[in-house]
């Protein structure tokens, strides 16, 4: 059931670069493309949850100079302002993941219960060599692991409160979360109910793309392929079940056809 | 211990293009690379074994027409033809995998027991989604599997016997099969002792070429991404272990400096 007086804002975070057989794996095509990165604000009579909160500019400036683009009304701080919110209102912080584009702004959230899947934080704070690259702005939680990459995190900026779930979990009336493993070991997708309209399925990067779910393509950027394929099989089911529509992670088309904030969907 | 007349011939089986994220997983260049595939055979005093038998052209010119260069002399007749063979001579024909860049010439080797793992043949016969298009080509057993692609093979034109094997085996003196499974399920690695050099270590596509090993990169085409790592760092083990040379699958440079059929290793 949905909460009645519950809110959505998308939060335009900027945009980053992409080869294009990372963002279709086995398909390309070959080349650079720009895909929007976006944060959700849920306003609900239990808290004001803020699902992914985007790239940090300077930390992506420094390992991959000119491909981020992010103005200053484009940073979480930015974004909540124009809603009339500060960081510090936000009560919980969920990451479907913690690759770098979808953590940056979770760091200006001092005040949020910081929420994850079990199986992420253990990945991001103990890395595989193929995994480094994406979990490698970790201000998210700068005590958790020391990096390897040169960088000095100051352990006492920013001690977030981080509770971890496994399984699917509905963490406020009307706010789900799937699992929906694969592009990386916890990865978490997010449905809300909403009392004015149909559910909205937020796929994070378990499908980047209309293209992905119709052609059935995964990311290029994975750690296990068949979970992978599995997921987008389960957020077809998922929006089949729920009559939910699905709002991809990083699509280019479809993100110019919604309502972004101080706009929200209810 | 080597055998002591053992002959290695490198076969020229022409070459193809791939784009550079499916070469180099998670690192590039965009755009194509053209890439060099052969074949190995191995005269042995046991027989004449077949490690990998390149493309067939017209296949690949059906499904990506442009992408091929193969002349008649580097098809697999035509290669054994430079030794003074013909390819009923074959006995074994060993495919690192089925991939349609290895299996190409199967067919012609009409008198050949083939030999695979036992997961590869599994694979092969029954692919999930994301492997069929690696293993379109299946006209080396055509009577194994009914293809979704429009195709109509010849049950009849070619039976092979096979035999799987599993775990590491060496199949004659010196001759040496080791699993380097995370490309394909079942993919094995080819190790050859000759009398008078190092040991030969024909990688597969466990390691396309030497940036791939000296960078710690897989191939973009992979069903297990944890595997494919340690496949990679098991190649080096087995190099270091053995003291043999390593010869990668796919290496446009290294390629200029290897001695092709007629030319041989012994």
């Amino acid at each position: 059931m949905a909460s009645v007086n519950t809110k959505v804002y998308l939060l335009d975070c900027g945009s980053m670069e992409i080869d294009g057989h990372m963002m279709y794996w086995m398909n390309g095509p070959s080349g650079p493309i720009r895909f929007p990165v976006y944060g959700v604000l849920i306003d609900h009579r239990d808290g004001k949850f803020l699902f992914d909160t985007g790239f940090d500019k300077g930390f992506i400036d420094s390992v991959m100079p000119g491909n981020a683009i992010q103005s200053e009304r484009q940073t979480i701080p930015g974004q909540l302002d124009c809603v009339g919110l500060r960081p510090t209102d936000i009560t919980h912080v969920i990451n479907s993941h913690y690759h770098v584009d979808h953590v940056g702004g979770n760091k200006f959230c001092t005040c949020a219960t910081t929420v994850c899947h079990r199986r992420e934080l253990e990945a991001a704070s103990n890395p595989k060599v193929y995994e480094k690259r994406g979990y490698a702005d970790m201000s998210f939680a700068p005590g958790l692991r020391r990096c390897d990459d040169g960088q000095n995190y100051a352990d006492d900026i920013y001690t977030p409160k981080i509770e971890t779930l496994t399984g699917d979990q509905e963490i406020a009336k009307g706010v789900h979360l799937f699992e929906t493993p694969g592009h990386t070991p916890g990865h978490y997708s997010l449905m809300v109910e909403l009392a004015g309209r149909r559910p909205m399925l937020f796929c994070g990067d378990a499908c980047y793309t209309s293209r992905s779910l119709e052609e059935n393509i995964i990311s290029g950027a994975h750690v296990d392929v068949a979970q992978s394929f599995d997921s987008l099989d389960r957020l077809r089911d998922l929006a089949e079940k729920y009559d939910a529509e699905i709002f991809y992670s990083h699509d280019p088309e479809a993100w110019k056809h919604w309502q972004l904030a101080p706009g929200y969907y209810s």
